[in-house]
């Protein structure tokens, strides 16, 4: 069995934004040299995303707007008992539960198994300083 | 390392429906050999889901009422900005995100490990058309 | 390749909670002898999660409102078809959706390659009656 391990790392400007890395991940599994496997794709954060959808502006803005709707950002300690921590990033750690920590993807022929429209994606929702993803591929 | 991958297609009538593909699923653990290893079930499509729940007519009304709460159904391009591009899709792939995209299954002794209720099922928000869901098995 | 699988069982004594699961799961990999490979981790019923993130009661706190308020529990058939079965637990079906199925966590020099903060739980959405976790080791 082949494996190998890396880690990615961003520092996104915003508090939540989210960008594709498919083509670091692509290169990850090229380097591997694994032909059948899996992939592995996650947040090494508690308030960060890895997921899969469509690369399109729109619906991101949509993602966004819908997120901050089912957990607004509120630093104040009435809302969210989190930030009496002396955090101010509960609803980070509420958004990164609806759009997931993980992606698994299938490594067939030496390539990332996908549908026609999937990418994957970094969701960070509470940024402006350095986080990390890991990659995994398995296989032979 | 042995491994074993199949694509399964779906067509279904309405907008939203749950199928229950556990016996295709497996039926493909069955034919992969594989006695030890894990078994990823994901949709292809960036408006479909495969997650594991019960098979019980009433649950599935509410996981469709509840989600349409969540995320309505609206083709027009003042709620969505994602239906400026032409679509009517925005909600599915707010819906897809809620039920997610994958399971990954353990094969124990040649078959799914589950527990006594848990049933593999296909998540269409946007039907009509023919979807695809990839199954692969690894392990020995 | 080398593998194991271990059941681990849980009653806990509310309607729902969250315990952290990472000192037990971080065993059975040590017990795989596994160096490099992946660890999945899923509740094995439907009305149970596991998940990871941050171990801060003031966002279980948090976690448990919110779930509270996306999918209250309600016993009545009226609500939740589900509950014309004769069980009242539909909103724990989907509580569950939100905070997932199964987590899958690289094994990485013998161990779990987690970041900072990242934690295993079990979440229970309705407890009080023993309940089972499959772990599953898999890689080399």
């Amino acid at each position: 069995m082949k494996s190998l391990t890396r880690h990615l790392t961003f520092n996104l400007p915003e508090r939540m934004a989210f960008e594709n890395i498919t083509p670091q991940v692509a290169k990850i599994v090229s380097d591997s040299g694994v032909q059948e496997g899996l992939c592995l794709v996650n947040a090494m954060h508690i308030t960060a995303s890895v997921f899969i959808n469509d690369d399109e502006p729109g619906l991101h803005r949509d993602y966004k707007k819908w997120l901050e709707e089912l957990a607004p950002f509120d630093p104040s300690p009435e809302r969210y008992h989190h930030n009496r921590t002396g955090e101010d990033n509960a609803d980070a750690h509420h958004k990164r539960q609806i759009m997931g920590r993980e992606v698994v993807v299938a490594v067939t022929k030496g390539k990332l198994d996908f549908g026609p429209w999937e990418q994957i994606f970094y969701g960070e929702f509470d940024g402006r300083r350095a986080k990390r993803v890991l990659v995994k591929v398995i296989g032979e």
